[in-house]
């Protein structure tokens, strides 16, 4: 499979993660590095597994239900790394309540030993 | 110099470029490929060179200041790929109003002939 497939595929399988809100699976898709990175829309930057995981983990506590539709801009892979620029369609129903957002996210990718995983997510509302 | 020092530098030279408010230094800033991509906080995706420099003119033309403190969170260089994750202290007169705010920033740069040049800049608003 051409790299940037198997980056789509990655891109495709973080953002199965986000709507699983399950912890192991999140776990799983992010890069073992402890210097990973993230940006919630709206957020301040959270540096460190530690972090990045319980923001998600705090976010999936909140959560009933995460739809997303992805559509990839741009893929662009330079040996083992790799970013995706994409627009995310998110329909979400947080404390009962629908709301349906559009986020531009940045989101880039590590290659070990074959498997392309998360190290850095940026997402920003659409305003 | 190390890559790493060199990516820092392309970053601050990319804000130094913002604050001149000068369409010209701000396109030498950008590489030359026409695929190049931006998401100012809270717009949608520009995609193209031509769209992303067309959105710096229009924000050059209304605005009479710009001064950014910058602090990088990390660095990583892959090839002739690199990312910066950093914090914006923006201070901005628009329309004779100042405007103080903090933008979290992924900067995206490729390296051709020794030189860095960006490629992709995501900023969102922190709320």
């Amino acid at each position: 499979m051409p790299d940037e497939d198997a980056v789509v595929d990655a891109n495709q399988a973080f953002y199965r993660a986000i709507e699983s809100l399950d912890n192991a699976t999140m776990e799983a898709v992010w890069d073992p590095d402890p210097s990973v990175t993230c940006v919630h829309p709206g957020w301040p930057l959270m540096a460190g597994r530690d972090k990045v995981l319980q923001s998600w983990y705090t976010i999936f506590d909140n959560t009933m239900v995460m739809q997303f539709t992805v559509t990839e801009s741009s893929v662009i892979v330079s040996g083992d790394l790799a970013w995706v620029v994409c627009t995310e369609s998110l329909r979400s129903v947080v404390a009962g309540r629908v709301n349906e957002a559009t986020v531009e996210a940045t989101n880039v990718f590590r290659n070990r030993n074959g498997q392309w995983r998360i190290v850095h997510h940026h997402g920003s509302p659409v305003m």
